[in-house]
């Protein structure tokens, strides 16, 4: 059994650089790719970053286990570069396998929280 | 009349494990599933959940008769288990008759409500 | 020119019974089916309301005119019937011509607001 | 390397005319279309808006380079003519190569944030 595509895009992305509580992880902001890989193979999925004013970033690679879900945050990513706070940016995912890719963000910078979610654009090569 | 596919994917999943209300249900951290049968037959729903470190859990049976609304909170489920708080999930839905399936959470840890809804990922086996 | 489809569904729906400033339409507590009609004939869109636990109910009879946009506001629908408050429902929209349908929810039952927005689920006859 | 379609829709429009806070550019009630180019050319975008009672208005013209993300505020749209605040409307996105469009509000009229997103309606021509 496998469900969704091998490319997605999030043409939204923005990380915002304050929270109301750094201290507890929940309640950090944060922006999240939540990956589903419903297959029986591990997926290894590519992820490129780009910006308004600068050369693409990437790629990022990420294993989704197969039969396993991924709430990545863009906060975590670090290599080749970790991603700036209060900057726009989009990003790019191309798996080898079948994937759903949704797009989360939790604002805490005031004390209520905010968020937003949306399942991200998918289209196979 | 039927509108919508049979196989449907939410990649975000995240039940709070805290609520400003406990008491008023409507005022209890919760995901939803909103499902739509718009068809003359009732659809037979069989729910897989997918976690981060841990075989996936189901199959979850639900029925969503025919020309009815189904608003199924991920938190009343219980047969196989029940589902975890605080904790990050994905989830699958394979139905017998098309359906249409929209993804809601409702967080009420701050006093303030946050929402996020998108439409699920669909396609026909 | 037009864009979109001639049938949408939005699985998700409720009406909040509760809102922080009863007096100001903007901050009552509602949902909108946001339509658009790009095109250059007027969009006849016949919607029926489907719900948990009774009937259909409609047809609801909106017209878009050619090259406008119309943001509906579910509390307004009296014809047949108005949509009852704190109640889980669904939607179906039938156009003649191709529109975009999106819903959005302003929940106001607290001081701070809460917005979720999502286009909707959209295929051709 | 490319991803999306040619012609996009967002049906849901308003820019809140008030804000918590109308020094601070983050926090300025507002309405972006995030636009993601990753193909190899400049994307011409030519964008019209659509309202309940009048003649659409535009187009607007931006350019989103080659591999890069713009996410372009309506609030600042002039030319032909502002996006009059607390007014419904809907747009429409036609670029001469593929993109991906994403909308996003952020309201501010209370304190708290309210945050609305979604991918946008897209289909090639």
């Amino acid at each position: 059994m496998s469900i969704g595509m091998c490319r997605w895009a999030i043409a939204e992305g923005y990380i915002p650089g304050q929270s109301s509580d750094d201290e507890d992880r929940r309640f950090v902001s944060h922006e999240a790719a939540c990956m589903l890989n419903a297959s029986d193979c591990d997926a290894k999925v590519r992820i490129m970053l780009y910006f308004e004013d600068r050369d693409p970033v990437g790629p990022y690679h990420v294993v989704v286990p197969a039969r396993r879900s991924l709430h990545m945050r863009f906060n975590d990513l670090t290599d080749p570069a970790p991603v700036p706070r209060d900057t726009d940016y989009s990003s790019v995912f191309e798996s080898d396998v079948p994937i759903v890719v949704q797009h989360t963000r939790l604002d805490s910078r005031k004390d209520a929280l905010a968020l937003l979610s949306t399942i991200a654009f998918g289209e196979n090569a």
